[in-house]
This record gives C-alpha cells, structure tokens and sequence, in this order.
C-alpha cells in the first residue's frame, strides 16, 4: 500500500509531523508539505463559458502523486478550529482538476483510502469535531472511503509524545500501512 | 454603525456577494474581497524564540479596517463544506496579529459583532453547519458576540434571488446596521 | 397536503406549540402531544430470536397516523441540547415498527417530507445545530426527505412572538401546506 | 475515585456495558441500568408559579448517587443518533432537581468528572459526533469537566471485542480509576 501524507502545518517538525513520521514509518510512503508547495487559490470559473484556466504552480503534480498512492493521509493542526489556509487552498483547487479531463482525478479518487490526522489543545477533541464532519462531507462527495481519524492532543513542540492514545492509534495505522 | 463586509468568494458577483450588498445597501460600510487582497499563509512562529516576522502584504490594511468598524460579516461561499481558502487565510493570519503590539486587535475584537452568511447548493442548510459551528469557535475564542447567520441557497450566479427567507434576513440586518 | 405534527414539549401551550399552531393554521393537519400519548421506550430485541413483542400503549396509532399522513412536522423545545425524552422515545420505537410487517412504515416514510421546529434561548440558533445534525440522520437513515428546519428563540412562555424571522418562516411553511 | 456508571441501553450485556464492566473493573463503582429504573419523563414548570412537584419514581435515589460519586460515566448505544430514550428522560430531569433545595445537585456536578462511552455501527465513529457535541453542551452548562469520550464499533452483541482501540481506551480509563 502506497501512502501519500499530505501535511498541512506551516512549521517544522510539528506534532501532526510527528504523528505522520511515526504513522508511515517503514512504509512505501510519500510526505508533502502543502505549505511549502506553491499552490494557487481556486479561481471559481464554473460558471463561465471559458471554463478553468491552466494555474502555472505545483497543483498538476500533486494530482499526479494523489493518483499514485492507495492511502490519503491528510494530518492538520488545528487553525483556528478548522484545517491550515494550504490545506484547504489545496481541497478548493480539486473543484478544477475533477473537471480537468488530462487527468483520471475523479475516477481515481474513489479507489483511495482517507485518514485524517488533526492536533491541537486539549479542547481540540471537542472543538476539531466539526472540521472532521466537514472532512466527512468532502470524502463522501467525491465517493473516497474515509477509515480513521484521530485527534492528538499537542501544541507546542513534541507535546504531541505524551498522548499515548495518538501514539497507539499511529502504530494501529502503521501495521495497516507496511 | 460601521459594517465591515469580508468576502470570500473567488469569483465577482456572486450569490454571497450579492446577499452582502443587499445587507449593506444604505450603511456606512466597506466591502473587501479577501481574494483580491494579497494575503500571504501564516508562518507559525508560536513556539519560537524570534516570534513573527513582519510580512509585505495587505494585511496591515485589514486589521486596520477592522478596528476601524463595529460590525464584522464574514460572507463566504460554501467551497469544501469549509470558508473559502483565502477566508481561511485570513483567519490563520490571526494568530500572528493578536500578538502584535503595533495594533490592539486582540482587545478590539472583543467589541465587535460577527455576522455570518454562507450561500451553497441545496444541502448547505445541512452540510454548512459544521462551517457555523467553527466560526462560533472562532468567536468565541476572540470574545466577539456572533450575533447571527443565514445559509442562503444559491449556486449558480443570481440562483439566490429565489431563496426569499435569506433576503428577508438580509432586509432585517440591513435595517439594523442603518 | 396532510401534516402530521409531533410535539415534544412537556409544557402546554410552549413555544413550539405556538410555532406548530402558526404552521398549520387552515390546513389538513393532526396535531399530537408526544407527552400526553402512552409510549413505552423500546426494548432492543433486535439480536435475540424471539424478536421484538407486542406492546400495549399507544404507538401502533401513531405509526398509522405517520402513515397516513404527508408531512411529518417535528417540533420540540431543545431539552438539554436534544429533542424532548418524550421525543426520543417515540424515535426508538421506529426500531421496532421498521420490521413489524402488519405494518407499511419502512417504505411510506420514504414519501413524507420532514420539517422540524426546534425552540430554545438565545444560544438555541448554535446549540442547537447538534440536534438539526441528528435529525439529517434519522431522515436520510428511512431515506425520507428533509424539506427544512427552522430554530425559534423563546423560552418563557409566548417570547417566540418576538423571533421575527422565525415567525415569517412559519408563515412560508403554512402557504406550502395550504 | 468512586465511579458511577449510568448505563442507556435498553438490553442486557450489549457492547456499550460490556465496556463498561471493562472501565470500571476492580474500581469502586456503582453500576445502574437506566432502563431497569422507574424514570418518568420531566414536566416542564419551570414557569410556573407553584413550580415543579415531588415524583414518585427512582429519581431521587439517582441524584444521591450522583452526589455521592466522583466519575459519572455515561454510557450509550446510539439509538437513532443520539442517547437512548431512558438516558434522554434522566437528563431532562436534571432541569427539576437542579432546582431542588433539598439536594445539592447543582454545586456537587460542577465537581464531577464526566467520561462518556458510545457505541454503534461503522458510521457511528462520524454519525455520533452529534451526539459528543450534545454532551459537551450539557456538561459546559453545568460546568462538569468532560474528561474524556470513546465512540466504539459494535452493533450485535460482543462485537465490540474486535474493536481494539476501544478496549485499549478503556484499559487507559480504568487504570486512572483504581
């Protein structure tokens, strides 16, 4: 099984980092750091008669490395109760690349496998439920199964280790993933 | 009273746009669409001993502007069951000003009343709810009073001139903010 | 249009009440007190061989009612940030009444159009966003359709006359039904 | 810690009591099937002049027991997408005894901790947010900690026990109980 990890956190080494590092250990696995990708907002042309136009960034190959991978690893910390501003600039540009027939997005979508890794403050496990229903609505839109999730309790740096029930539930996923 | 009017949107005159002129038609108010401002992703510098960089962007302005009013109404279409990438943006950006000490945004906010308007397809009404509950988050987090919200149903340019209880309400906070 | 009402409140001449009497004002309706009806909460037989047994109060009437019925309107007050107990009950039974075949219930729910009116204070139009959820659940469960929802701020008897919108909103319901 | 677990489900042995027994084994517990109380339903008085009247049920035996416990965990099959019946009717009697000058309901909740134990389908890991949501609202209104929740998988009986991760919260949970 092939694992994409598509990190949202725009620092370093954060906790959801962490969760993903110990997730995919071992495993035939990609990592990409949204943030650190260039990756336009959408440009809704839906509705015109011209239709999308071609983004000159890092999109088309992120589709390509989503198309290649079995498991969708999406891991956040929560900001500001939802997920990062690059994550969901990433999510707002699948509403061009569905329609986008160079590539078997659409179609390919439905044989993935989510997962969703989010961190955050202790109220995180109350207060991210809402950004996992809205996970929920994106993945039954476009017909991908959606697994698991886990919500890690970590805001500063390497808190994340003393959460053992996310440590767990990473090993759980990690056996899963090799 | 002072309307702050945000928009989320990505594409010009569209269903929440044109809610958000009925609400603001005969106020003292200023429309800002957030997509055509250049707002650069957050850096989460939190957790380092630097803290946050000063950043070349149009975001200065925008925590001007919103000291500078008394109503704050966050219009967004529903893109991904979530606010738009660059509402999202907006928000993260957040965390870097309430520390600032050049601006007094953190104590401002707290004087401010939230109004919320979501237009989207026919499931909105439902599938928009986890977007209403994160910005009750949102608020409550900052202290600002989330004073309302509509979920108008419109998809196609102008769809929303059929959704008669979103411009009821619309008329009702128009009178209002007069 | 025949609309069956269901209210869940304890207390006579409530909120809800007052929001149903607007609602089908003029129209082919039934009205029942969920309350003041004889309902036993269900018994789980599901997983035993024996399977579910009669039961001596009042439901097997209200499963015809629901039958012969084209809306089902339900209306409670929001007790604890959930529909009434009384309510609640009367939901469980459809575990048993789903598979009695003296009855049609499974495939005649999948005509009817739902509506729900849910009352509350002033936090009702957040905290009870939950509730709307899990009635989306139950409807899209028996796979019948929910037409619309609506939140009415009122407490202490009769403050609903002050909840302009949703008094407007009955109003639109009430021309549907008519 | 005296733990007092309070059980919805309206059969014997079911998934949700069999984690229970998991919990709170070789603790100081007290363990009461809702169901098997004699619960009536709340009368709403609060706006009443003569207010609400004494009961003649096992309700006020179940307030000592709340008072004289330090856990309360709550513990739940989804039944259409919330609590059960019996569990829904013991929470809306909470309004009258919160009330009641004999007890000390009121003070002594704020010092309770409340852990919460759901049970259901594969769905029921997304379907039942709702319902976490709902008893964060509940406990934030009295002002009990929500410490903790779990959402198992299963549905006939004894499928839980294939529901490692579940097992493995409760192992957690009951070590912090002894």
């Amino acid at each position: 099984m092939k694992v994409l990890a598509l990190l949202g956190s725009t620092r370093k080494n954060g906790n959801s980092e962490y969760l993903v590092n110990k997730i995919v250990e071992g495993t035939d696995h990609t990592i990409v750091s949204l943030a650190e990708q260039h990756i336009e907002p959408i440009v809704d042309m839906r509705h015109t008669e011209e239709g999308f136009s071609p983004v000159e960034d890092d999109y088309e190959e992120l589709v390509q490395l989503m198309q290649d991978h079995d498991v969708l690893l999406f891991a956040t910390p929560l900001y500001w109760y939802g997920m990062s501003g690059p994550m969901k600039n990433f999510f707002d540009r699948w509403s061009q690349y569905l329609r986008d027939e160079r590539f078997n997005l659409k179609e390919e979508l439905t044989k993935k496998k989510a997962y969703v890794v989010i961190t955050g403050g202790s109220s995180a496990k109350i207060k991210g439920l809402p950004l996992v229903q809205q996970f929920q609505y994106i993945f039954e839109f476009v017909n991908m199964e959606f697994t698991d999730y886990m919500i890690g309790a970590g805001v500063k740096p390497f808190e994340i280790v003393n959460d053992v029930a996310a440590l767990e539930k990473a090993d759980v996923w990690n056996k899963k993933f090799k």
